[in-house]
């Protein structure tokens, strides 16, 4: 592990979509959420990902500079098209205008179609907490697993985030994909010589599992089982079908230098203090966190969190002390600098 | 098991309501929702509940004639006060309300403080897919599981649905409680002797345990662990906290007939054709459909179906056939009319 600052990471990621035709604030925007991902310690969505981008921009997957089409708009409902442009400057452009309209009509909804991938969602509904709105964000997702009673992938990871401010407290933020667990979580059972509890996987033939490797070999479950499937589904008719964007089969994930994304988004804000003072809202957020904290811990448990809470410690704790980027995710970044005629200052 | 007419039940459990002091449309509404639940296969949300409500009436927890008081309203977003009414009336309402602000805003919602138990979500989020809109309904409900990582009961189910209409298909209707599994499967387990699957239990320690028995004396573990805590969290929030309704440990359950319930709603509903052309949005809503059902099916299972698919079937056979209500049910009916001074006519 090698020890970074934040800042010296956004400044050379910025860098890096800067020498790709990306103005200079969507550049700085993207680099921010996946450091900002880094701070929180969600690694898998970090710094690992700038090249996976850049290999898209360099195909003309991606388009660099981002352009959001207005399609229709109903008031407290927009339709943009986003033209194949960079999933985080959309996203951005989509909950700022949610709020927006939030503002205006007391909750308020953008549509986009022809998106792209945009890292972690709670990088933009946090943005909705910090206005006094709770928020939503959700897209869909290249093909990751079958429909409930299927063996072939047919819908994506599918993830959502919902975020609500929480008075003293970080803000509530929940982000969760449809599946039941990470894969790696079955690369770190079959390491540990583990079994896997039965709803993580199904084996290549369909069958569930409690056997890593088979489950490796096949496919990850949805969350709960048809609750999952339920909830996936939900989430590609919000963001692709009612945007118009790719749904199931139709998407392209970031994972792969060429294909349209064709993904879609559907975030929404809702205006708290349009229907009660802000402070009396976080007053009951801050009981509601209460109430759960003061339950007792199961065995093994320190402290009971609310979520968005261990990437608030995590973020504190990594600002101060800088980041840990593992051999392989420098190497990627040199290698990467290189291709472009950059300096990599890490 | 005796055979019973849909019409037949929902015009002696109307009955009940209008002895206990419902107007007639409202009386006939609760009928029409148990009954609902009955046709659709879900008889833990049928005609069982009647008298569940009519001593929640009775007990003056529950006020029969319901008046919702606007308390706030933004254009797309209203918040109305339920003064302790029927469930079913305050849900109905919040829907109406919600489709009719989406078509003059895009989209519409509703926020409902001091309302009470309204049987299934998917009952009123169903008449939102029948409008043309997608629609979502959550309610916060009695503590029924611990926060992830306690031991003890701190959040309720907090069920909620999503619906959308899916063209010459049944609509799209998903009804979720945030909970692994109902409490029933855990006894069923028990019957037959059989393990049940990590994630579903804690034991009275807060383990969590594969003993159907030890679960039963435990407590249910919410959906996929700590996402299902999220997602519990967040109903919590829009429907309880946003509301300044009731929240975690201040909401009473439908199950005792003391105690007023404050539980909240948000209902909310978006109109499609703002955006794209509803044909549109339909048409894909059958090729999504139909690429889900193109994956071959797991061992085991002969078709796969979507969310709203088996009520539907369901709903088809009972209309065909009528009903079958086990001897308990058919019991609690009797003796609850008896006690009325009404006739049953089952």
């Amino acid at each position: 592990m090698e020890r970074v600052r934040p800042d010296a990471l956004a400044g050379f990621i910025t860098a890096v979509y800067r020498r790709l035709g990306l103005p200079q604030d969507d550049a700085a925007l993207v680099a921010d959420s996946l450091v900002q991902a880094e701070l929180w310690g969600h690694p898998s969505h970090g710094a690992l990902r700038t090249f996976w981008y850049a290999a898209r921009l360099q195909s003309g997957a991606m388009t660099p500079v981002t352009r959001a089409e207005p399609m229709a708009d109903a008031g407290a409902l927009v339709l943009l098209d986003g033209g194949d442009g960079v999933g985080q400057v959309l996203a951005r452009t989509a909950m700022d205008t949610a709020i927006a309209r939030a503002r205006a009509h007391g909750i308020g909804a953008v549509s986009v179609r022809n998106a792209g991938h945009f890292g972690m969602a709670m990088y933009f509904t946090r943005a909705a907490a910090q206005a006094g709105c709770i928020g939503m964000l959700c897209a869909n997702a290249s093909p990751a697993m079958a429909p409930w009673g299927g063996r072939d992938k047919r819908l994506g990871t599918n993830p959502w985030s919902w975020a609500a401010p929480a008075g003293r407290h970080p803000p509530f933020l929940l982000d969760m994909a449809m599946t039941a667990v990470a894969r790696g979580k079955l690369y770190a059972a079959q390491a540990r010589g583990a079994p896997i509890p039965e709803g993580w996987a199904m084996d290549a033939e369909g069958r569930i599992t409690t056997d890593p490797a088979a489950g490796i070999a096949g496919t990850i479950l949805p969350l709960a089982g048809h609750k999952g499937y339920g909830l996936a589904m939900m989430v590609d008719t919000l963001a692709g079908v009612l945007s118009g964007s790719g749904f199931g089969l139709g998407v392209t994930g970031p994972y792969v230098p060429e294909g349209r994304s064709g993904a879609g988004f559907f975030a929404m804000a809702i205006d708290i203090a349009q229907l009660r003072p802000l402070a009396a809202f976080e007053a009951d957020m801050e009981a509601l966190v209460a109430q759960l904290k003061s339950a007792r811990p199961a065995p093994g448990v320190t402290e009971i969190l609310t979520p968005g809470e261990p990437e608030a410690r995590a973020e504190s704790r990594h600002r101060a002390d800088g980041l840990d980027l593992p051999p392989a995710t420098l190497d990627a970044l040199r290698r990467g600098a290189a291709d472009l005629g950059l300096d990599c200052p890490l």
